[in-house]
């Protein structure tokens, strides 16, 4: 049975994100991971912590996507909404999650399970959590709605747990060949590959490296054969254009 | 006079971030830029390479913002389809733009200017060239639309010659309080002064720094007076609460 076109949407909650302070390298982790498991990330928006726009930003890509996981805002401050966020997009209570207190309180040290770290087991009403290995304090999933702390070493070491709920397709596989020429070299050749091999996903990227120029050529599909073909092509023109290959991986 | 809420949406086109394969850090260089003249991000989207989502994001975004930036797709190769996406968004034509035409012919040796390259001056009809010092090929803009490349460096080169064309508001400015402490230890205090002081946007953002971990503080506002009493009130309880104050900036 092959499932195809498994995709998911990926909300990057915070303000952080979006005045410049901090870069987002979130994305890519999770795309990544979704990639190797068969999901294919179709859009990802970032957006401010205002409750509003979470809720309707989160009811619009749970319905247009297979999953949907959101980074950011479930720690113990006051800028931290999104599980009452999801909870009101859900028409869920938003309570304390028991088993998500009972997790925190072996946790911490006697005492040190304050007021504060007691935010962080607010939760949509019964949730699935999502184990924190790194931090203690649980994400959460409510139907598909993946919900993952902003910290990044947190959240990558929290996907690894996940890859029993998410089910994906045929895992989407890429190769990529790096030469030594200027995009413009190769456009016409590569757009005549393209046409010939519509369902295959290829892509151009001009790099810069050891101060020497060069381009990728990433080829993206499930299909092993249909990559193969396409990657036969190409060296075919890069052969006859006398065109230096960089690297294949 | 001042003019407040002046906003933007970034628009990342491109498969190669939705893949992770490439790490964004467009959005942080042009956040930053447009704080700086008063325009803040509302939000940023990553779309594929199809023109169908170019055109709908595109006309969805720039009716809800002031400006819409977009990166990526006006380049040589067939997944460049941006410029002949927006002329579509426009409902413009799709055309040789003179202006771009002489500028590369006269960037390029003679016999260089190739049909890949020439692909690279196909615009909307009339549109308004952004000018690129590093490697010839310009952006450009329609309306409140401004599309730029997708190479970090040479985006951040083509920034500089668009400030007499974005117009913002009052400079958004922000002040940041490092603390050595953890999240939970301040979120209650924390959360007294953002509801003294709703109309300014404070931000906690727990860091990781030679092997120290710490708080920093946000205060974001285009009114100094505002942040400073904000600050100030910041400040207090961390002195009461003997909290290591590490940086100020």
């Amino acid at each position: 049975m092959i499932k195809k076109n498994i995709n998911a949407a990926v909300l990057i909650i915070g303000n952080e994100i979006l005045s410049g302070r901090t870069q987002d390298t979130n994305t890519s982790t999770i795309a990544l991971w979704l990639n190797s498991i068969g999901v294919k990330v179709s859009e990802v928006r970032t957006i401010p912590d205002v409750k509003e726009t979470i809720i309707n930003t989160v009811n619009f890509l749970r319905k247009e996507n297979n999953y949907v996981f959101t980074t950011g805002g479930i720690g113990p401050t006051h800028d931290d909404i999104t599980a009452e966020s999801i909870s009101k997009a859900f028409d869920l209570k938003y309570e304390i999650h028991k088993e998500a207190f009972k997790i925190l309180e072996a946790y911490y040290k006697p005492g040190e399970f304050n007021e504060g770290r007691q935010k962080m087991v607010w939760m949509p009403k019964d949730a699935n959590l999502i184990l924190n290995p790194t931090s203690g304090a649980p994400g959460f999933c409510v139907d598909n709605v993946f919900c993952l702390p902003g910290v990044p070493s947190i959240l990558k070491s929290m996907l690894g747990g996940l890859t029993n709920s998410v089910i994906g397709g045929e895992p989407i596989l890429s190769h990529t060949i790096s030469l030594r020429t200027v995009e413009s070299e190769i456009a016409n050749s590569l757009t005549i590959v393209q046409n010939d091999n519509q369902d295959v996903e290829i892509g151009s990227y001009p790099f810069f490296q050891a101060g020497k120029i060069g381009v990728s050529i990433v080829i993206r599909s499930e299909d092993k054969i249909k990559i193969g073909s396409c990657s036969k092509q190409i060296l075919n023109f890069v052969s006859k254009k006398k065109i230096e290959i960089v690297e294949r991986s």
